[in-house]
C-alpha cells in the first residue's frame, strides 16, 4: 500500500503545535501553521452563532483577543484519520476541549470530530488550511455547583513567565 | 529494527473509524472494521453483567440497538502500543469514555486499558478481530447533581442530518 | 524531508508503556523505561511542593511507594511533537490526569505539557532520561459534591488479580 508516512507525521505535528499555541497562548508561533488563506468554522452554541473566520491574520487575531489570561483552554485531540492526496489532505479526528471562565466562574465542556484540511506549500511545509467540526455535544456548568472546589494551581494567574509574556 | 509502520497506521486508523462510527452512530460505515467472526467483550459493572459478542453482525446490531439518540457516547482511546506478527496482531491503548443517558439523566464515566486482536484479510486490509478491556474505573451519576448545568448542543436532539440519519 | 519515522515510534511507545505501567501500577515492568540516570520533576500543587527524583530507582520507588491501591490515577496524553538529534531526543505532549484518592474522598484533575528527553542505549532501545511538565490547571473537589455519585467498579478494590498483585 502506498502510504506516505512522513507526511502524515508532519500533519499530525502541525495540527499538535496548533494547539500548544492555544493551550498555552502562544499567538506568535501559531501562526506559521496555517496557509495565509486558512479559514476556521469555530461556531459554537456557546457563543450563539457560527463563527467563520478567513484568513491566517483573522484567526490568530481572534483567539489571541478572546482567550485571555481570564480564560483556561485544554484541547484534546486524537485519533486521526488523515488521506492525503498530492500536496492536499483531509483529517478528522476526535477531540474534547475544556473551557474555563474564571471570571464568570463557568466551565464549558464537549466533544467534537474535526474536519481539516492541509497544504503543503512550496517549502515543502504543511499547513492547516481549513478547520471546522462536527459538535457531538457541549454543556455548561457553573463552578458553585462542587462547593468544594479549588484550584490547586493556575498558569495564567501566576507572575507572567516567559510563555505567559508571549500571551499577552 | 524491523517495524512494519503501515501496517502499524493502518491499524491505528481501523481503530480510530470504529469509535468514530460508535461515537456518530455510523452503523453501516462500521460493518468493515471487523472481520466477519470478530468477538467483543463489552461487559461494564453499570449493565452488571458480562456481555460477549460473537461476530460482526452481533457486535454491531448491539451497538446499533443499544445507542440510539437518547445516548451520547464519547469514546477517546490513545498511547497505543501494537505489536504485529504476521497477518495478525495485538494492541494494547488507554482510553476513557463517556456516555450519557438523557431519558435517564445519568452520566457514566471510566477508563480503562483495550486489549484489541486484529487479523488481516485476503484483501490486504486489517480488521478487528477482537476488543476486549481491562477497567480502572466506572462512576454514575445523575445530571441534577450539578443544578446549573445545561446543554449547550447536542448532536442527537438536532433534526436529523445525514449523520443523523445513518444513526436510525 | 529526513525523518526516523521508527525511532518516533519506539519513543511514542516507550512513553505509552510508562504511562501504562503507572495506571496498571506495574512497577516491575516499569523499571526498563528509564534510563539509569533518569530525572523526573513531578512537583504538583497537591502535594504543595517541587519534588525532583534522581534516578531510575528513586523514580519507581516512588510511585511504588506513594500509588498504592486506595489511588486511581489515569494518565491520558497525546499529541506529541518529537525532535530527535542522534541518540537523544525531545518530547512535547499534551495530557490531563485524574488521580481519585477514595481514603480522602477527593479527586484531583488538570492539564498539562510534558516536556521529555529520550536517549537511545547502546542496545538499540530509547528510553527516558527525563520527564517535566508545565501545568495549565489543575483541581482538588470532594467525591461528595456529587451525592449521587458511585462508583460502578475500582479495579484496585476488587480481589487482586495477575495485575493486582502487581502492583502489591
Amino acid at each position: 500500500m502506498d502510504m506516505d508516512l512522513v507526511a502524515l507525521e508532519e500533519i499530525r505535528q502541525v495540527k499538535y503545535r496548533y494547539l500548544r499555541c492555544v493551550d498555552l497562548k502562544l499567538w506568535d508561533e501559531m501562526e506559521d501553521v496555517f496557509t495565509p488563506d486558512a479559514s476556521a468554522e469555530y461556531g459554537t452554541h456557546a457563543v450563539r452563532q457560527e463563527l467563520s473566520l478567513y484568513g491566517r491574520d483573522a484567526i490568530v487575531g481572534y483567539l489571541r483577543e478572546n482567550l485571555g489570561r481570564d480564560i483556561i483552554t485544554v484541547h484534546r485531540c486524537g485519533q486521526p484519520e488523515i488521506a492525503i492526496d498530492g500536496n492536499s489532505a483531509t483529517g478528522t479526528w476526535s477531540f474534547e476541549d475544556t473551557v474555563i471562565a474564571m471570571k464568570f466562574r463557568v466551565v464549558i465542556k464537549g466533544a467534537a470530530f474535526y474536519e481539516d484540511t492541509y497544504r503543503r506549500g512550496d517549502d515543502g511545509k504543511w499547513r492547516i488550511s481549513h478547520i471546522g467540526y462536527t459538535r457531538i455535544y457541549e454543556t455548561m456548568q457553573s463552578l458553585d455547583d462542587t462547593p468544594s472546589l479549588r484550584f490547586l494551581s493556575n498558569k495564567w494567574e501566576e507572575p507572567a513567565s516567559d510563555a505567559g509574556k508571549a500571551a499577552e
